[in-house]
């Protein structure tokens, strides 16, 4: 008992280390991306190439072909990360100037993992539909569009008028890609108990944006949505709610609708009874799921805490109470399901076939690609997804999901998966190079200690 | 004459080969800029410092304390470049995606240059309005806008409307950034021919954006308004122009009332008649401007014939008329006056001192600068500027402009000319190594030919 506490205690020191480094760290360096040349200046009369007078032949191409924008520019590998800092981590409406640290970090994250010319958009500006004008404005500069951190439920609204209005893909990270992580994590632990994708029951706790994307792709993959059960703050989602029954919560009555057969009532308690695998997206624990109803659930269970920063139970207690695999969202346990796993990959192979959307079946090419290489290195109770370090698998999943684009006619550039294999590779690695070039050359100076 | 027409011809293929080398080189390198990271990547526990959990504190510590997101990301080195591609080059309307490589072209120069990460944002918006409310928005990510290629007269009308209600430097380099480097050139060549600047009498041909701001930078800096007599397609500005008279046009009528106090009438012939200076950014020649007119300015005339590709009237017929320092935007003639001298620096030194605005004066200490770093290597007939590779003259423009901010109190930062010296040349050098080491190493590859 002592040596638990001393271990939490342990845990949650740790916990606070990356904010204090952080806090060193940021204003030492002022800012986590910059802008730089991508082409060749031997001279100073190469400008006449790159601006007046030359830059005007490429522009008259442009004008007459106007597809040739992705030959002459990089509009093809850059993405705007869209955020009006209304929800951005846990900490809510914290503004946009205050949201930009988190845009900047995902374009490094886009950039080293993914090879792609992410550019933080802070928006000052809330309301959904000036929100929707303003990204469809952007479009001649990019070649994709990530949402991120926007308040529910303005952010599905957004989503979707983007999709619809927008040729370039339009991408709400805490949806497609949070389900891409969840759905390659459930496959490796699936495969390391044994248990088909048909037979299993899933609790999902919680009913936000994420859970609901995620069991709308689960149940295009083959999960069965009358195995599924979900719990929002009110309890488990059934046909008599009919307080989701309303023109604002359609996704939550739809799985009313369609989700657990046997109409259970209840709450956490009673989803987790019997059930193979939980899926938490809901608030920060310890103690949101309780031992005692893991210990109810069936065996060999799967159990996806991934609230941040404390899951909902502390991974030994889980385990304590039977679960077999437990996994979060932290780096400090093993199984992490982790969104990096997704969108720079993803990004990398829509970007390189210049497909016009992102489809779920896609992110379900990404998942399968995503175990495949975890496969490669062998599955366990401890690893069930590959780890950010591995290079190979981030070009897999840009090839599996590129090459699902172009089998659905959405990309506009067919490649090989050899061709694509190569572009996806080189980038990524390209990108990679360059960063430690730079610092090698003290151009990104040695962090203070 | 045979001679002549052989050089001409000459000249004119010269002309054409940046562009030929453009159609070539843009594909090749698919874009001019890239995104890379600023920040240090030790291993991937880096992440738990730039991006969740870590970048928490510095978001938290931001919506505390608004001002420190100059210190925590790199807002405060970001501008963006902002066209609707309306008025591109000497192109026209040719639409937001075929203006792009001119944007990234704007970038790649604001970086090499001036040390400055500029975004390229080319908006499918049109309406002046909606543009300001878009560029309004896009506040909270940038240090800085850079207005470029947008239509008159919409591109007053924004120009003012956001430099009044944004709280960052609003700039249009078409206006100032002409201005600035205008002033420049001409207070060399008037050093040159030992004139003075109360006593020139100065010809402007053409009453566009540009000649109208450089008018009224050139008058704030001591030139008088009495001697000036400006142009337009209908002849020379005067009282008795009642067409001007209208609220459309009240730059224009400005000038007519407080110039050419002989209230002469006629057109270019005749404004140029006894003038000392010809400044011309009007249609592009050769025989815009004729021999026999320059013939009739003043003793030691100087021209500058603007006008791109083709300047107004090619500098050996001026020089055949009697001129004596005859400079265009070309770089293939001596005297280029190019917007480049201006808008990397100024832009170096507005930042580092976090200005809110970019004022006149703030351009004429530029100016003067420029001046100073001319002589330091001796004016001549032939030389009336630094040059593009003159490292030392941008980095003294920016302390200039620094300073002159500092000293104006628009600046929230308060540097010692010697900090603002290191800041500024440490941000152009070190953007200059990265991208020579990313030739070196081949990151960025060699051009084919």
């Amino acid at each position: 008992m002592e040596d638990k506490k001393a271990n939490v205690e342990k845990l949650l020191a740790k916990a606070k280390k990356p904010g204090l480094d952080a806090m060193e760290l940021h204003p030492f360096y002022k800012g986590k991306v910059e802008v730089t040349l991508k082409c060749t200046v031997r001279d100073f009369n190469d400008f006449a190439i790159w601006y007046t007078p030359g830059v005007a032949s490429p522009c008259r191409d442009i004008q007459q072909h106007p597809e040739k924008v992705f030959e002459h520019t990089n509009k093809g590998n850059f993405v705007a990360v869209v955020s009006d800092g209304t929800r951005v981590l846990g900490l809510g409406d914290i503004g946009p100037e205050a949201g930009l640290p988190v845009m900047e970090g995902k374009a490094l994250l886009f950039k080293y993992l993914g090879g792609v010319d992410a550019f933080p958009i802070c928006l000052k500006e809330k309301d959904p539909d000036k929100i929707i004008e303003i990204v469809k404005a952007l479009e001649p500069s990019f070649g994709g569009i990530n949402l991120e951190d926007i308040s529910q439920p303005k952010c599905f609204y957004i989503l979707d008028k983007l999709r619809e209005e927008m040729n370039i893909p339009v991408w709400h990270d805490d949806q497609q890609g949070t389900a891409t992580v969840t759905l390659a994590g459930l496959y490796g632990a699936l495969e390391v108990v044994g248990k088909n994708i048909e037979d299993v029951r899933i609790a999902f706790v919680g009913a936000g944006g994420a859970n609901i994307a995620i069991s709308r792709v689960l149940i295009l993959a083959g999960f069965k949505p009358e195995k599924m059960i979900m719990v929002d703050s009110k309890g488990i989602l059934n046909k008599d709610r009919e307080d989701l029954n309303t023109s604002k919560t359609k996704e939550k009555w739809n799985m009313c609708t369609i989700s657990n057969s046997e109409n259970k009532k209840g709450g956490i308690a009673e989803a987790l009874e019997g059930a193979d695998v939980c899926i938490a997206l809901s608030k920060p624990g310890p103690g949101t799921i309780k031992k005692e109803w893991v210990a109810k659930m069936n065996s060999d269970a799967i159990v996806f805490a991934c609230a941040n920063p404390v899951p909902e139970i502390w991974p030994w207690e889980a385990k304590e109470a039977g679960a077999r695999i437990v996994s979060t969202g932290r780096s400090d346990f093993p199984n992490q399901v982790n969104n990096s796993l997704g969108f720079p990959a993803i990004f990398r192979g829509v970007l390189d076939v210049v497909a016009h959307t992102v489809t779920d079946t896609m992110c379900i090419a990404a998942a399968k690609s995503l175990l495949k290489s975890a496969k490669k290195k062998g599955l366990s109770d401890n690893y069930i997804t590959p780890t950010m370090d591995d290079t190979d698998a981030f070009i897999e999943e840009a090839v599996a999901c590129g090459m699902q684009a172009i089998k659905e006619g959405t990309a506009k550039k067919k490649l090989t998966e050899e061709e694509l294999r190569k572009s996806a590779g080189e980038k990524i690695t390209r990108a990679r190079k360059l960063v430690h070039l730079a610092m090698k050359k003290k151009i990104i100076p040695k962090a203070p200690k």
